[in-house]
């Protein structure tokens, strides 16, 4: 499904020829279906954990299944539309409608078909009402396979979240369920022309028309989804302000704005409620079209209560930077599956220890030990953030089955506190990674036929919408580190201690990983008490730590991960079941994760102690000419 | 010059009035002019330099000229183009001809015209026969302004320098005039289809014609400048073998291919000597044609000796080096330039330690301190980046006028040694800087017509050509470490000590400084001992410590160039000198530098000590699925 791009009829005959000779070869991806059953069962007993919520139906049969038709969808319908997708990109049209590109209709029809929009949402509503847990781990399969692709539906999941918490009985039946089924999708419309992360900034005009309607006024940029061709009706959810409501982000009130507007007969009318007058052109996720909306006099209704539009709002957000942060994880399984793929085959120079495969002309490039590291850190993002997604999943279900508001609120905290270190941790690996991968491929790598460039394209947005990285880290350290209401740094620190404890004497691998990973969360706190201390009227060194505590504590997290996996593996060869090697490659990984990775956390740990330093510097001089 | 992409008639209408709202801009460079004469003056002492070289002529009053000319080149006829030839590319014609984007042409004949190409080369051959340190320096001015058309010019003088050290009189008189003129332009032909790092895999041959010529037959790929439409002719140095030659990197002779055959009389042969038969579409530096070329009976004339090409080869690939790492310092002052009026202008939330600009609604995001962080990494890496590519002319400078071959077999170890440092360390701190000027613009970084994706896509190709990192870092602990046969580690080590110990209880920044440098200086001796102890009888424990510690070098190079332009600006600052800041400003970097970027060191030192534990996790249990 992958073609070198040509520019001239002379070049595609002497490319073809070439081609042959190179062993140029497209884009392959694999789901990694037995890394998910080995964190499904061996890691996180994820069946007891069904059967404990009451779901027994959830077993281990009908996952496989769900397995099997993900992986299906994923390499049949939607991969093979990945680079063409990006050639293309959506378009404009002079009538005002946007096209997406070739096939993407037909996929979308396949996987809204399949189910696989409401897979976690309510049966009430038309949702399979699977456990949150399954809906992510099947979600990264397919958002692997396309991400731009399978943004439509994520960004629909956003607005029926909202739709589920806030919105009227009327509401939810009129637009929840045709989101829920994918028959219709939805945005999420925040930022405007002059403002992205401060909200306050919010310009648009909701003025009420006397009948409980209202008339919505302004623009909105960046719309993902906000309109195209594969649906026939977009459900806006979006931010803006009642007349005379107060200039800060306390004056934001939630409307749904119906791109048509349902008539009450349940058909549409023809005219647009919303137009899209722009579309960006963009650096990469171009089969994702984000659009400019705007409103013009367009018929919304209140969601919600007035004024209370960014909490409101933070129901989605925090699904969707979860969303953002599987970004990550599948770039870098994708950008890894086609790096390895690369090292395996393309020859180099012998390896410096000598020959490794006489046979050949030359050694493969995967007998290079910087080649490895490039692969490796691709791979343990990937599992890695797998088995942190896959955690966070079993958080959202057993927050969804608590009854009480207390275990309720309990998970809640805990789920916050994970959020901006997946968000942003897993999506600034996910650039490594395809930046890495990208560089095992040399040259070959740059040229746009080969996708490994497209990868890096598409992984690169993940940084930045959702909040940047600088909002999460702001979001980590204040809401989550400084002014939480729980202590979620002990938390996380007594589930460190409980998993390292029975293992501080162990022998191998496990042992080493678990002594290391000890001191690493004793230092973790240390530092979180210093950067406490000189934030006691210096708020400007808590800015200046933040970025650097967050990803220490990614680091942090990402190798507790790496050792429960480790611990599982280690259990099972240790029965004897190891037959393929499958368990000691993870061991193995482990290892490699705290030798080659975790000392970056060093160097955190420094810079994090500047104070703030960094504000001292007059900018004016900066550019002196 | 630059355009926001838009798809649609529809959307023109609407993004035109849209882009008076939001203050889109244009990317903006205004040379560093100022930051150059204080390299020059305040810590190089240059002028003394040239005097001593007996090149008097070469002062402040020439020099300043020649960098207003520059200045204005790049500023009025370079960098207008640089986003507009993104758009364009280059295409190849159905007659097989190579297109440039519009205006390169004009661009081109007003750089030639300028006498640039040729300003470091002899003036015998026509060249302005200025030090290499003055070609440097004034080059980076105009590639930042625009690095793909900056590449023509670029791969010229590799020719010509290949010509210079092994041509003939007559290749000379016939070739090598013409390219230092810039009436033609040149190409280095290594890569073939099925191998780039491993040169021992060229297959081109070269059947003698009886008559002193040589057909050349064979493919080679990723030839920057290949073919082109700004010039007539196209000279070509060639990578090929003789026929019987020995199957390794021994084997293999350099030849001169002319696109276009020169008859007795001067004049050019109509029909192509050599074709272009694809052309790459690439991540960035679209700009610059990269061909693929087909060599069919071409006719070649030998240069320098049979099977010693890849030692002459060598002439150019250390300019070539050079020169790329030159990218990584433009593209962190563009980055830099345009991320900072961005920050300056945009306005987010409040500073976190109460508003800064009540005047305003918001604050600009300059008042947020990891936007600073992000910023500040990208102009110390050009202003680090640009000191050491100076004192690299100047090294080059000194070569040239070496009398002896002692001293100049001296300097050229001691250039070797800097160069796959300044190739490799330069080129990802560039993509990093690009990345993270990107990441200040938040999702508008993100948007095709802003300019920044483009800075970042051009820039990504900087660690992969002329030799990935990898491979820089084979070549740095392979020849310049472990079997170098002057003691650059020592010599390195003496420099900084020499710096380093009249500041050694010296208070303030410079003293701080002096005495982190020393001891970093002193642990990267002792790491470099352990990787030499781990070396012996384990070659894959030197391949897993190659990038670490290159990398770990590069920190401490650039922490010593940093060390010295905070010693010579606070020696003004102490004259009474600094009217405007400027030397403060260098100073405060410098503080950044040693608190903010040097703890990277401890992560590298760390990590180049894991011995070859990568190599042991067996590689095809890596993906089981």
């Amino acid at each position: 499904m992958l073609r070198r791009h040509i520019s001239s009829p002379v070049a595609k005959v002497a490319a073809g020829t070439f081609s042959l000779a190179v062993g140029w070869r497209n884009l392959h991806y694999t789901p990694r279906n037995r890394d998910v059953q080995f964190l499904m069962e061996d890691v996180f007993d994820m069946y007891s954990h069904y059967e404990k919520l009451g779901r027994s139906d959830v077993n281990k049969e009908l996952f496989e299944a769900l397995l099997d038709e993900a992986s299906k969808l994923s390499t049949q319908t939607l991969f093979p539309l990945y680079t063409s997708g990006d050639d293309e990109g959506c378009h404009l049209k002079p009538d005002g409608n946007v096209t997406t590109p070739k096939g993407f209709k037909e996929a979308y029809k396949a996987f809204k078909e399949g189910g696989w929009v409401g897979i976690s949402h309510p049966e009430e509503y038309g949702g399979q009402g699977l456990p949150e847990s399954v809906g992510f781990t099947l979600r990264e399969i397919m958002a692997t396979a396309n991400w731009p692709l399978s943004m439509y539906p994520g960004l629909s999941m956003g607005a029926a979240n909202t739709l589920l918490a806030w919105g009227s009985d009327e509401q939810k039946k009129t637009y929840l369920t045709k989101l829920v089924s994918g028959e219709w999708t939805g945005t999420m419309c925040l930022t405007e022309p002059q403002c992205g992360t401060d909200l306050a900034q919010v310009k648009t005009r909701a003025e009420p028309c006397g009948d409980g309607t209202y008339k919505l006024k302004g623009t909105k940029i960046f719309i993902s989804a906000g309109d195209h061709d594969m649906a026939p009706n977009v459900i806006h959810v979006v931010l803006a302000r009642l007349p005379d409501s107060e200039p800060t982000t306390r004056g934001i009130t939630l409307f749904l704005v119906p791109r048509n507007l349902v008539k009450s007969d349940g058909s549409l009318e023809a005219t647009k409620n919303v137009k899209c007058v722009g579309l960006e052109s963009k650096m990469g996720i171009k089969g994702s079209a984000t659009c400019q909306l705007s409103f013009e006099d367009s018929i919304g209704y209140l969601i919600g209560e007035p004024n209370k539009g960014l909490k409101e709002m933070f129901t989605f957000m925090n699904a969707a930077r979860m969303g953002t942060a599987l970004q990550g994880v599948c770039h870098s399984e994708l950008a890894f599956q086609n790096a390895l793929g690369y090292a395996r085959e393309r020859g180099s120079q012998r390896a410096l220890s000598g020959t490794k495969y006489p046979e050949r002309p030359n050694d493969p490039l995967i007998c290079h030990p910087n080649v490895r590291q490039n692969l490796l850190f691709a791979k343990c993002v990937a599992e890695g953030g797998r088995a942190l997604m896959m955690d966070l999943g079993r958080m959202l279900d057993l927050k969804s089955a608590a009854k009480d508001p207390t275990t309720r609120d309990n998970l809640d905290h805990e789920i916050g506190f994970y959020t901006p270190i997946a968000k942003a941790c897993l999506t600034e690996w996910g650039v490594e990674a395809s930046s890495r991968c990208l560089q095992v491929w040399g040259g070959h790598g740059y040229i746009k036929g080969n996708g490994m460039e497209q990868i890096l394209r598409d992984s690169r947005i993940a940084t930045l919408y959702e909040g940047t990285t600088g909002i999460q880290a702001l979001d980590f350290i204040g809401r989550k580190v400084l002014r939480s209401k729980i202590d979620e740094v002990s938390r996380f620190g007594a589930n460190v201690n409980a998993v390292v404890r029975p293992h501080l004497f162990s022998r191998g691998t496990v042992g080493n990983c678990a002594r290391r990973l000890w001191i690493l969360q004793k230092q973790w706190r240390v530092g979180i008490m210093k950067v406490k201390m000189s934030a006691v009227g210096d708020m400007d060194a808590v800015g200046a730590a933040s970025v650097d505590l967050l990803m220490y504590t990614g680091y942090v997290v990402l190798g507790y991960y790496w050792l429960r996996m480790a611990i599982a593996a280690q259990r099972c060869i240790d029965a004897g079941k190891d037959t393929n090697g499958f368990y000691q490659c993870k061991v193995d990984m482990c290892n490699y994760v705290f030798t080659e990775i975790m000392p970056r956390t060093e160097t955190h740990f420094q810079v994090m102690q500047n104070g703030s330093k960094i504000m001292k510097s007059n900018e004016s001089n900066w550019d002196i000419s």
